[in-house]
């Protein structure tokens, strides 16, 4: 019930124990696309499932873990994004993100990082934004490059999908590199 | 960051710690005023305590157990409003709020009370809002009599303020008398 | 095993888990009645149950935040009887109590609650003694009156009973008043 | 406020906050004898620390663990006894009790002794009842003579009571021997 | 993986998860024979079991509060053997073991109890080592001797094994005794 | 007290809180040179802190967590290595260590490593060993070449070392690779 505005045809909405059924729909329609490269399918896959990673995402809100968000495009939810591990000390945050099938193709993904990285560096302080995509993912690559990130490693042994245990191309957009290719704007 | 839109003066912003600052000023500007009525004053009196509610706020938000919001008016935080709580068993939802001195008598607090009680009605299935005021806050009395709630009672020893135990004057508004009275949509 | 003497018939037990068997006995007795007004008839009706309610109400009893027995009529076991939410905060104790549908019409209630009030205002230094009583729960109703309590309010969805979201009639016994009327010596 | 009779001249009171301040003034009145025995006196010689102690025992008798009364003799509080971890797996309990040093030999001691010891063999249905003593605190091994237990051993290195490590003279009261000396009537 | 040399013959394991099905076949081969004095053969008795026991005494050693090893004899794990209830405030721990039958008659246990003995009294600043034998167990009870231990009583009721409630024959070794006989070299 | 043996010159002894007095003799005596690399320096630097590093290094051993170790050259302790995040899911394990400023050069690291990859690939059916060295630090470096291990990136902003935010240097050395070039025996 709660939203941030990106740009016309982009909300974002705060995760909530209400979205699980559109949730578990999306996960429904692209299953196959999805399973691929996300691990969180095979565990998270009702109802029920969605509602506790509402409830969780929105506890770690509250203690300033991170930021889990609804993506709306058009005024319909079409996926999720989120600052995940925000790490004040280091002054660096990860961001994560999933999207329908049938929603791909429009930048969505890509305009929804854009304004999740000037809000980190902007509101939170940050230095660098990172996303981590599976080494044969090329599709969340080339958001990567789209946003204007530097390819940093290849880390082997990363993180496991179904019985594959996955490397992690591990892409990193830091500030002096936003100001000096004027990303976007920064304060 | 997050909002909802009340009407074209009113914003109602989920609580966040970022806040903290804008309460404390608040706060400080109607010291004896707020202090009047509200047990927490003698408490909650810093940038870190409001930091401490709004933290807890928001894990009480996860839970579902209660939905606490900035009051915005005209682009300013000018108070505070929440669904206190919230009992799916009962059917029943208490509503309470504070606002700054200086914004009184601008029908703020009714028209924020009007659209929650809108939301406890058709959002969450309520069938009763209840508003504790305590016996001498006249000002708080009018916004129920506002809002077409009932006196249910008043009852004495309810709560303590300074030094003072307080009688509340209980409100309630329940679902059919919304219907009949047309007070507002309900689905 | 510890005893209370109230008067020549009736005595108060500390609850006790030793005491599940009777209680099981009573309410088996008087399931109909009783279920009327008790909501955790539903829930609580095995000797399991009734130990485990004996061990939750000691644990409170040692916090200091309760007071439960049993009350004897005539070294028989015949109901129960308890300051529950001690508020020393506020001053304020609310008593509430349960007997076994035969054992109705000898005063009973009545006696154990008069000698309760009186520890409550003598020993424990309470302003207020509350007792919330069921809208429709006549009975219950008369035993406020015959301890002189004031109708204070009929508050709607205090509690769910069964399927029924009942009102409760809520009663005061004020230490000012119990001075003016005369109705027990108070220290 | 609950007790037990024990005979004409003596009551156990059920472990309560409200005797702190008669424990600490017994402590006070007999500190150098009680300080030679118990661990104890060395730390819990306050009024909060006696509100502390009979907090913890109030809730290990709600789970069944221990049981612990102050002595009242002629209506005055004049120590404390208690059976110490129930063992109902091996049927065996063990006291504890001190005593105010102007109240000793008034054979106070064994007739509360004997009541519990009673209690644990009927209403328990213990096989054995034991009390460790000092090996040096004659008097309270005098006591397990005259309630007829037999010493089992003396077991080194039990104990810290100030800097001394004390040796423990094990005594125990088994059913079959209260049976065969007709000690006292057991079901 | 981690060891600790006795003699040429011994070497203490300390227990790890990778030990239970060892320990398991070792249960196996002497069940009856372990099963008269070890209460925990009746619930200990999988690989499971096993693994969880490990991991409480790893956790018990990080604590400080026991020292748990498998004892190996010619490179074959046979047996173990512990310090339980280390109490550095009565400077007294006792030792516990158990040892598959087909492994008894070599002198085992006793130089591995030696071997605790000595770093208790030499590294842990014991003044005394107790060991506990079941009153019956005679080939225990020769290995307290054997150390020149001091028999200082017979406990009743002190241990549940399978339907039995057991005495403990309760054994000393002191440090003045040590140095007196010359039972070995202390510091 | 417990002791792996890995050649003639070096043993790994299992922590233990009885190291910490030589722990910070050693950070003692190459402060400036270990607090170049490693974080816990600023905050770990008491006897005190290094028991408490024990402890709990002690009970995620017991949960299978962690495997940490003092290094010995030569009977002496110079330095510690531990397996970090045991990943059974991943099978992968990170690799850890610090070693006293005079004892570097003699291969020490280099070799208590080898130890622990032989382990790690044996016993714990890993497949990949990491370490993730800060950029700068080449001596760190140069031993993850020695041991043959894969350069995989320099992912930014990483760790924080009093004020420095490092990149870290991430190396791999996966089974194939040990296999292929024969680095030590793997079955």
């Amino acid at each position: 019930m709660f939203f941030i505005t990106v740009d016309e045809e982009i909300r974002l909405q705060l995760v909530s124990e209400t979205l699980a059924p559109r949730y578990l729909e999306l996960l429904e329609e692209s299953r196959e696309y999805l399973s691929r490269w996300l691990p969180w399918t095979e565990f998270c896959n009702t109802e029920e499932g969605f509602r506790a990673f509402a409830k969780k995402s929105l506890h770690d809100y509250a203690d300033g873990k991170s930021l889990t968000c609804a993506i709306e495009f058009q005024e319909n939810v079409v996926g999720n994004i989120s600052l995940n591990t925000i790490r004040h000390d280091l002054k660096m945050v990860e961001v994560g993100y999933w999207l329908g099938e049938p929603y791909q193709g429009s930048g969505i993904i890509t305009r929804a990082c854009r304004y999740l990285c000037h809000h980190a560096f902007n509101n939170l302080g940050m230095e660098k934004v990172q996303i981590s995509a599976a080494e044969e993912n090329l599709s969340s690559r080339a958001v990567c490059e789209r946003l204007g990130m530097t390819l940093e490693g290849v880390i082997s042994h990363r993180e496991k999908v179904g019985d594959k245990v996955l490397s992690h191309a591990i892409y990193g957009l830091q500030r002096p590199e936003v100001v000096k290719q004027g990303l976007f704007r920064i304060s």
